[in-house]
């Protein structure tokens, strides 16, 4: 479905700055984009990208001119990003049951209330997948060999993006997808939501117990073991060996280095480097926080010292 | 079916006090009994409100006398309250797919997989709804137009209602329902419980991300959005443009008020007023939190500064 | 289906010692072993009771010798016995619906999209249970009379238990069960897995709210009441009228008293006696947290006053 530049300029509350009449053919990151792309550009940064690009026109938010681009030139680019996501990318749709798109190999154990939308092209469930029943795979998933996913597990759910709208919530379309690479298991009622833009991804052998949450965009490494109603925020990235105890929270666009453990409860809002043991909200390196635990146990007792110190000194009582 | 006041008293262990034969349609709490209704008084107050009311009688508990309403007098007021529910408001029965009296508009996008209780009187799905697969909406919820609700999420399951009687939870029906506003999305595997009595409210254009729980009697004001495995305990009420961060937790009967932000993983057991920031468990106004965040990675070493004044001072170390 | 220890020994990497012919019919612990059931043994002490044992053959790991058994010796005698288990216990399969060994009686209302496995030898589905849409029941749970389970729960699950080999994370397979007892509720997307080996149990009248995840092997006495978002690790044991408020976690193998709560958002890593309130991260007894708590919100004023100490005596500030 073409549009030309007058007809998204229209749809987007936009301004078309060049040939109006341009057609556009697709919606693409600049450093994806092809001929016919329409592209988008939120700072001077990303605009400079855009113009290297082989896209035909640009979304743009201010100022920008070009002697190269199309432009359509809006007061909010997210904005328009979100409206245009939309045009481009219309939600696919369930089919009751499995998808007729999908492949799925003669090993599959498929429960036949599980539910697979369209698979990804060039892409196909794996050998001797297992789905148990009432799982459900959105659009475009893919799925290694060996898989096993319990029942109420929701793959490929949009993830939780929205940009404010003059008074509201408007919703960026999620266009991204789900790759579960071989022998991951994935308990039951997790949720693993599919990629803003590009995939969210489940590393090879990676186990992950009953409802979990794993935003867009999370890449979680290989072999990585992630306990019960732990959640991982959008675009985190972890390493290989990574263990994260039970109902851990993982603060968004974090790296996670290789054979990091996280202890139960914690509350991450940093990068941690390898092979670092974390713990606590705010989480710390747990030698620094158990210090803190430990001399925490001694604050009343500490409170009652200084006080004896002041009267001592003469000091007056605290207010 | 009506039932005689001497009937509701043998079924609840109770004793008529006034006319046994009197005729009891409904139950309904005393600010809407009609004539027929039977109603319920836990003390004094709620008891001048029920002779006030048109209710025909009055569950009471203990020694209050009536020269305008017969009263049913019992031991344990709640526990008799949660018997009488159940007999006035006998469980509404799923049947497969979606029940023959939802109405639901061309529009709506309903997987064959969801299902779809009766709906409330005089309400019906609204247009443009989208419902993916495994979505489970029980009785008498009202949805607004343009709702997306993501699947495996359920929405209208009872409360978490019970009343202690000899050494067991008896069940308090769950006779209210949930109430969908327009434009709302909520993700997978989240669970709305419908109101004890009356309803649960997600306000207009409110987002609401995976794994979160709104427990019965919850109102969610318009636009709040909601992160992933939040959980807002019964009867709490939220204003407008509220954001909660991942996995915090709000306890029960709370007021917070518009455009309050709370921080991931906090735990707030006070009402909040509009505009402010909390964070921590237990949550707090996040410059005093952040303070003592602060503070708390010193105390280690505070701990040895003390020692060594008391030290200098001649002071014994503590034990 | 039997093997010879010689091949049980080729598919799990390991040597016979003893009669390689010797035939194996099962695997169980020793406790429990029969004639011709293979064993495994740890260590010494588990040595000594298999030896004690009516197992005809035990799996072993170093340099144990027997004149009483037939042993297979491997490197690593956890990863022997996660592949051991596989080959003895071969996953049940779903079929749609109601497996047709389900006993079912009259009085259960099971929502037809609710998914039943077969159910224990000896065991039926309660009298008057009643299972919501889009439950699932994996195979050989049991469930007793008066049960309810909302939607999108699912029971049985595999409990999430690996061993690490050469740098993967090997399956040990999940060969117990779940049990429930009368009277219990269970709310709508909770998790309970079934055991590794043996029952995870809920006690008769015990209620869960949503979004729950209880793991292998735990058991809850009588009367629990636990709260929406809280989860119990594996093998812990909750004793009976035990309150678990929301969001609240319990390390594994823990031994909870009768009547113990536990405050929301609290993390429980030791166990606690009868009648206890423990409350916050770690969690402690109620009393000492509160006063820590209350102690906290001095510490940002004491560390100025303590400043205040060391400039009277005059000590350097601190670095």
């Amino acid at each position: 479905m073409p549009f030309s530049a007058a007809e998204i300029a229209k749809i987007i509350g936009g301004e078309v700055v060049g040939d109006p009449a341009t057609i556009l053919t697709g919606f693409a990151p600049a450093d994806r984009a092809q001929a016919g792309d329409l592209t988008f550009a939120e700072n001077e940064n990303y605009f400079g990208r855009a113009e290297q690009s082989a896209a035909s026109a640009v979304i743009v938010e201010g100022s920008f001119t070009s002697t190269k681009k199309v432009l359509i030139r809006v007061s909010n680019a997210r904005i328009a990003f979100a409206k245009v996501l939309a045009i481009f990318f219309p939600e696919p749709t369930f089919t009751p049951g499995i998808h007729p798109s999908a492949v799925v190999p003669a090993t599959a154990n498929v429960d036949p209330t599980a539910h697979i939308g369209p698979l990804g092209a060039n892409s196909q469930l794996g050998e001797e997948v297992n789905l148990f029943p009432n799982v459900t795979i959105y659009a475009r998933t893919e799925i290694g060999n060996r898989v096993r996913i319990h029942s109420g597990s929701v793959i490929g759910a949009d993830g939780f993006g929205y940009v404010q709208d003059v008074g509201m919530h408007r919703k960026i379309p999620q266009i991204g997808n789900v790759i579960i690479r071989e022998d991951v298991e994935i308990g039951a009622n997790v949720t693993v939501d599919r990629g803003a833009l590009g995939p969210t991804i489940i590393g090879k052998g990676s186990k992950i117990d009953n409802l979990v949450q794993i935003a867009h965009n999370v890449v979680l490494g290989e072999h990585c073991l992630i306990v019960s109603q732990a959640g991982i925020a959008g675009s985190t990235k972890l390493g290989s060996y990574v263990v994260l105890g039970g109902q851990v929270g993982l603060a968004g666009h974090l790296k996670i280095g290789n054979r990091v453990q996280v202890a139960a409860q914690s509350g991450v809002m940093h990068d941690i480097p390898d092979s670092q043991k974390w713990i606590w909200t705010p989480a710390q390196p747990d030698r620094q926080a158990k210090r803190q635990m430990i001399a925490m146990q001694q604050l009343p007792d500490l409170l009652r010292r200084v006080r004896a110190l002041e009267k001592k000194l003469g000091e007056e009582p605290p207010k």
